[in-house]
């Protein structure tokens, strides 16, 4: 029923009168493809959210199966928006891994087996009937920021998603950049420690292995088992496995260990971003991601990282910001993805 | 005699008969303002140079004389076309320092006392009476390279310029990309190694305090000073100052020192090169500037380092390429900023 009623809502703001005129204004479909997860919903050409709906992804079945609950998906979503007089324009599909959008093509995507070069597109626009884009995730993710959450009143942004890795997205001049070959916006695997830690991409000294949720928790982790005292013990002691949620509670209690590797990822979180402003001088840096829920706790040390390091001959460092629409965000993106660039400037 | 003999055999390329016929064969001048030198030429929409002529740039009489010097070069460069049938369509300069091309204003230049704020370009129209845009030097530089020079087949392109900093330009989708306030492409400045060597701007650690060409020379002088034993010490001894010239030159030789710093010179270098990639995955990376003559000295071992550093993960690297215009670059890209980007798609 909730969604009923934000939908009911929705339609008010837009002077819609549901069930009662035939309309033609348009709505548009985003989904986002997840390892656990997929999350579709119905929003308008402004980012409202009018419905959502999800289902489990059932990735080891295959391609196949997946593009088949998708277009399921895609079917309630179009009936559901139908019987509000609100007309499916197309669909947009958020994918977690390499994607050819200029193709629509899915080069390979590590959590979902069997996705190489898959022609996800053309498929989908052939089994729903509709008009149909395809991008990678973290782009689709922080197109939806910039339309509808943290970016308003930005043209250049670059999301930074927090997580188990760090992944990215890069909107410059109001258009998603993807780079020459779909590889662009792999922020995480920039260099910041020369030599050090070991990231999971193969390279040694990655921003994922020092400031994603999952290395912030292993630095903790890896120093209380080398003998470090920490208030963190105890969740180890009790058979639970820390996460950056404990490291950040520790750190706000006073806890001198946690202080320190909080520290540390903020430090590495903020040669990142004079990276992004000497590189590229977006207006703002988004940070999104189970992590960013940290918040203002994220925030200060993040802003005081930056202004310890960061030279000031060159200019003022862009708007850092909190993500605002959580896992909306990723169908919200997916949804617009096609509309927007269409009408970009 | 050779400017005419080039501007003769230009104009024989281009089909027009010099002097005989009134042609309205249209051509762009740019002018490279230098700390030093004022350089300008005449060239074609395709980047063929047809005139070259230059002057020394008296920068310590201040804003005034320096625009009235360009304005003088700009009108003789004028008439010189002019004299050879051809219609100087625009002239576009390039600026040491932080320009706003939107408003054709000179922010700040550090090798240019006093000038704050001026703006260049309504000034030198107002002078020369032809249309006239302004920007950044390097930019520029990268733009003539992109149109005339090492990125030939290109759209999207970073050039670093190892000098005594390491500057750079960036070139997205065909266009320069200046960023929110002009401060995009500051890439010398992004930190390489976290409280790593003091670097002029105010950092530590900034990739210009480790690969420029003043860097690379001022390490080995350091270690030399300390006590290492190296070839390049004759040339202190000898009451001469070291360039990075010479530590190539010592490492080709074999002296171990010099081995030493130039490959942390390239290593530093394959750094940054995999941040580019990481963030942007351009086509080309091209450097330029007085080190980038090393030529297949820098090639090597930088390929080597970043072959070494980077995952494979992620697509495969950008060209790495040496500039091929020289000096020429700066008032080859000056000279077609406007018309580039007017046409550019």
């Amino acid at each position: 029923m909730r969604a009923f009623d934000a939908a009911t809502e929705a339609c008010k703001q837009l002077s819609i009168r549901p069930r009662m005129t035939q309309s033609t204004q348009s709505v548009y479909i985003g989904i986002d493809i997840g390892g656990t997860a997929l999350k579709g919903g119905v929003v308008t050409r402004e980012g409202v959210v009018i419905l959502r709906q999800s289902a489990a992804t059932e990735a080891q079945r295959g391609p196949d199966a997946v593009i088949e609950d998708v277009a399921e998906l895609v079917a309630g979503l179009t009936s559901a928006a139908t019987a509000r007089a609100l007309r499916a324009a197309s669909v947009g599909v958020g994918v977690p891994g390499l994607v050819s959008a200029a193709e629509g093509v899915v080069h390979a995507a590590p959590n979902l087996p069997g996705w190489t070069d898959v022609p996800l597109r053309d498929r989908l626009s052939t089994r729903t009937g509709l008009r149909t884009s395809v991008d990678n995730d973290a782009n689709n993710a922080a197109l939806g920021e910039l339309i509808a959450g943290a970016g308003h009143g930005v043209r250049d942004m670059v999301m930074l998603t927090l997580g188990t890795g760090v992944g990215s997205g890069l909107i410059l001049g109001g258009r998603l950049w993807h780079g020459a070959t779909g590889h662009a916006g792999e922020i995480g695997h920039t260099i910041v420690q020369p030599g050090g830690r070991a990231c999971g991409c193969g390279q040694l000294g990655c921003l994922e292995a020092y400031a994603s949720a999952s290395s912030t928790a292993r630095r903790a982790a890896e120093a209380i088992a080398s003998g470090a005292p920490s208030s963190m013990k105890a969740v180890i002691d009790g058979g639970g496995e820390l996460d950056a949620r404990h490291v950040v509670e520790a750190a706000r209690a006073g806890d001198a260990l946690a202080v320190g590797i909080w520290e540390d990822t903020c430090r590495y979180l903020a040669i990142a971003c004079i990276g992004i402003q000497r590189m590229l001088n977006p207006q703002a840096i988004v940070f999104s991601g189970g992590m960013s829920e940290a918040g203002e706790s994220l925030l200060n040390p993040l802003r005081a990282a930056i202004d310890r390091l960061a030279s000031k001959s060159f200019g003022a460092m862009p708007d850092i910001r909190i993500a605002e629409l959580g896992n909306d965000a990723g169908f919200i993106g997916s949804a617009l993805n096609e509309p927007w660039h269409a009408g970009a400037p």
